[in-house]
């Protein structure tokens, strides 16, 4: 950490920071110009974090350059995170993830058709949501419990494992005995007891980031995970909150390239939530995965028109094999491959 | 609801969107020219929330004039909304809310100081956080129940009523047994279980502006827990997500004008989080109460040097005291009053 | 300015940045730690602004503590800089400025209308578009050099100063002819071209913040004219681009009050831009003197609904005089005054 | 254009949008609910965009359907436009255009090495600053002039093109003499009267994105260039301003995707000044391929570190040279070429 004093910051102001930085635990470092002086810093994370210096007298700006995470950085581990769900499925270092299903599940049937046909296509995951995050409390919430036995029986039928979001931590049990992957939506991406509670179960996580979240808050926010003990972490871009309205969100693809270098944890996309329009998912995916996404996450319904959400986002089977068409060369071409062994 | 066709969209197109339409209950009444022709839709808030359209043949857009929220609404409930916590307290219609207190409950005695100032400077409602959401699992979390215990103590010590988050919905209880008004944090704003379980408490609730929520979004989250049954709710905005980086985040006191038109709950504005530095609090409590808000919060603590957090933009004692000599004049030009009887 | 370097970066790589620095002409001072190096640079601003350190071998991350403007800065001058603009109106150090006016000059009758209305009311000065900027070519691009004249025309008449925009830098001399503040809009921010024609011209001028201009960039575009000689600027706060739509753009008061304490420029606010909604002006314009703004700039027209341009968030002359009767009050409470001897 | 009356609008209200509609030349067609008016408007491009009747009692919103462009429009023109530049360059319609060089020209020597790289490597163009907006004043301008000619010496030499920047409105004419495509910077994507002049000229455009300018403005801002005669025109995605501050700017592929659904026009990325960081060029160049872009522009310095602006994001030759191997499979492989003939 730099604490950075104003022009002329007086002795006694200096002399203050110092103390309260000893005080604390931590080592200050003096270099000062004939205008202004800087104090570096030194000490643990933990006690760094604590100190809380801006706006002391004389004080111009604190700069953090201890980073807010360390067990999800590449600095820590270098190797890229491989995250096994099930016998078959397998993400990270050039294991390609295909999630796909509709955003939320409505029947048996639809989850039937939908299963099948995306298996056909080649996902390595079915997708479904049973809980739903719905901004108007008019809209559909989900069938609940049910939803989930659904999407399992579904999933089973065709040798598919399960990726479904968990929107109460109350519900991590019961979603943990359903499914093999522990979503955390964008809109609970800092609630903090939930990624708390998640870092305990030992179960695949995959977290999306939050609609304004910067990478280092999806990176401390993934730091939370590990810090509790589950290494099995996926992370997932679906769009940012931008003055952009033709698309639903911003898909921050060169985050996405970011968070590769920044981090050994794998990293899909998700263009169906972040363009909110199917003529642009699949262009979406494709950029996606050149940007060095480790996959991909798209909405798919039997019968979009008919959709209890995101319809206007969701491709049809026809469409997703069509993508999924259009995905192989692009893998082969990178030297990765499908991740189902 | 409109559904707005693409130029020269062909008959079919049209009919098929008609027919959808009386499907899901709801009626359709075309308005053609010569290039484009528009569908008002016509059902109640329940259907044309749950009608999925864009993205069908011929769609250009759908462009929802129902809002997705209803009991919050001033064309529901014209007259302010006056929500009373403890035998003193009141805030809406005319009574200004002041809530002081640190960021985060570290002891005894830092309450005991906080407490007896805010009161003796005038302050109505005492605040304190127990459960601290934090960015980095490597800051101070919080006492926990030990520093609900405490909040309370120095609250009534002070006949001051208490405000605190919930930051996990698995202690809302916990939370609602010591304190008066339940928080939602800016980033559970759309914690939509926690909203649904506040909804169902008898406790005033002072739900927070998320930091990337439009206003529609923050009027149906409110939504949620008038649905409930709870008509206690009192917002707050504490600033949103911009580009600029020199203040924290943005207050948006436009957006509090417009709340006021918007809505009849009260609504109050934080400072202390919206600039994150101490130097500019006072003169956005100014600032905002001229807006149009309800109220303030302000974050106050006895050694700000020595705060667990939010040091840098908390006010000490004497600086709250010159704070609320410099807002009695304003509430007085405005024909208001401090909201304590 | 100072060079974070990598954790363990080699002392090649150091050796390397501080070599940079000595070539240039700036002095290295090393401070390391066990795992991180920080050099930090002293050299004079040009110097130091165009280096260009990031992006070598082992450099994490380069920040500049030496602010890229000086002589718009409180350091530099700490008193507030007093604008005259004619023989009456003035701004700054606690005399306040209300210019009020059409978006566009549309004819003499209605300049005349409103120069008398807008006068009567109290207004400082008369604003007018004559060459407007429009985002489509198809809107109405104002009147040109006739509206100058117009505009002029009914300043005299009533004894007022003129506001209005140069759109284009060649008829900056022109503009200069007709009026007494050269107004430079949100659009023409970072048009350093016209920002140095302006600085070499010997009248006031009224520069608007950019739709996404950091506050950073808004001080030093302020640098380029007051480099070019030119003392008298103004500065106007009138919304920045947001995710939020309900307003048009969001008025960044706490971004007013961080000017006024960084600078000694006066800061005006315009909530007729930045809200877009007739309704909210009147309030932001109060909420903006309460937050530190040296007047406001509001949008009148005598026939609002046939304006050609900004018509819902345009005033009527009776709106005005009761703006204008709202605002005397707290501008009496905030010992300052009517910027007009 | 549509306008959405208020719940329980008077029929005065109603009758005198109506009328006012009509005084306007415009058609208005009501369609009426229980609650809820809705008045369709049906007139040409410049009657609908002339009408300013939001914020007119009674009227909640108004809705423009009609665009507020037309000749950039794929309705307009379904095939792609392709540009030609000089006798070989050619973009758009499968061609791919690949621009590199430096930020800013700064001397022979520099430009000589860095035309001979970029050809040797595979760039259809040459870039080069000549006029360089700078932030900060204290920042190197660029060389002007003597900078046209070395950057038009060095393509000569080369046999490629030169694009570059046109700064200021008055150097139009002088930097057409000396290039090849005339390039409006971001901030002046808005700056109405270039957008005119541009339009006028004989020369291919290159409009890059604005930082804060949404994809319907880019298009309005494309119009100017269309409506004045001009249909030689490149747009360019070069980053939105967001939230983000990791990258620069968070560069919009699906803003990229979306363009190229929506206008006939070639679109570009230019990574560099997106991302600001070397090390996310390459990838993001690539996802730009995929995402639809019709080619890249990169810049190249023959030794970053010592160059005057844009160090940290400038390629080696090498580092071009890599990339240019990198894109070729990728072209292929979508079916496109090089813009080369």
């Amino acid at each position: 950490m730099l604490v950075v004093m104003r022009d002329h910051a007086s002795q006694d102001e200096i002399q203050h920071v110092v103390d309260l930085l000893q005080e604390a635990g931590a080592q200050a470092h003096l270099s000062g110009g004939e205008i202004k002086t800087i104090i570096g810093v030194i000490g643990d994370r933990e006690i760094v974090y604590s100190l809380e210096l801006q706006g002391l007298p004389g004080v111009e700006e604190v700069i953090r350059v201890l980073k807010p995470y360390k067990l999800v950085s590449r600095d820590f581990k270098a190797e890229d995170t491989v995250v096994r769900i099930g016998p078959h499925a397998v993400v990270g270092a050039g294991d390609i993830a295909v999630i796909a299903g509709p955003c939320s599940v409505e029947s048996e049937e639809q989850m039937a058709k939908t299963a099948a046909a995306v298996k056909a296509a080649g996902a390595t995951m079915l997708r479904g949501g049973a809980y739903k995050p719905r901004t108007s409390p008019y809209a559909f919430q989900g069938l609940g419990l049910e939803g989930l036995k659904m999407l399992r029986a579904a999933a089973d039928e065709h040798d598919l494992p399960v990726v479904t979001e968990v929107l109460d931590v109350r519900d991590a049990q019961t979603v943990a005995e359903w499914a093999d992957v522990l979503q955390v939506g964008a809109r609970n991406m800092q609630n903090f007891m939930m990624l708390d509670e998640l870092g305990k179960m030992g179960k695949p996580v995959l977290m999306k980031r939050g609609l304004s979240a910067t990478i280092e808050e999806v990176l401390s926010a993934a730091e939370y995970i590990l810090k509790g003990g589950n290494r099995d972490l996926i992370l997932c871009e679906r769009g940012i909150r931008t003055f952009e309205t033709y698309t639903r969100n911003t898909l921050d693809l060169s985050g996405v390239a970011a968070l590769r270098q920044l981090t050994h944890l794998p990293v899909l996309v998700d263009p169906s939530h972040a363009t909110g329009r199917r003529e642009l998912v699949g262009v979406m995916c494709r950029a996606g995965l050149v940007a060095g996404a480790d996959g991909v996450m798209v909405e798919v319904h039997p019968d979009p028109e008919h959709a209890k959400c995101d319809g206007p986002q969701s491709l049809t089977p026809d469409g997703f094999s069509e993508l999924m068409e259009s995905l192989r060369p692009l893998i082969e071409l990178q030297g990765l491959r499908l991740g189902w062994t």
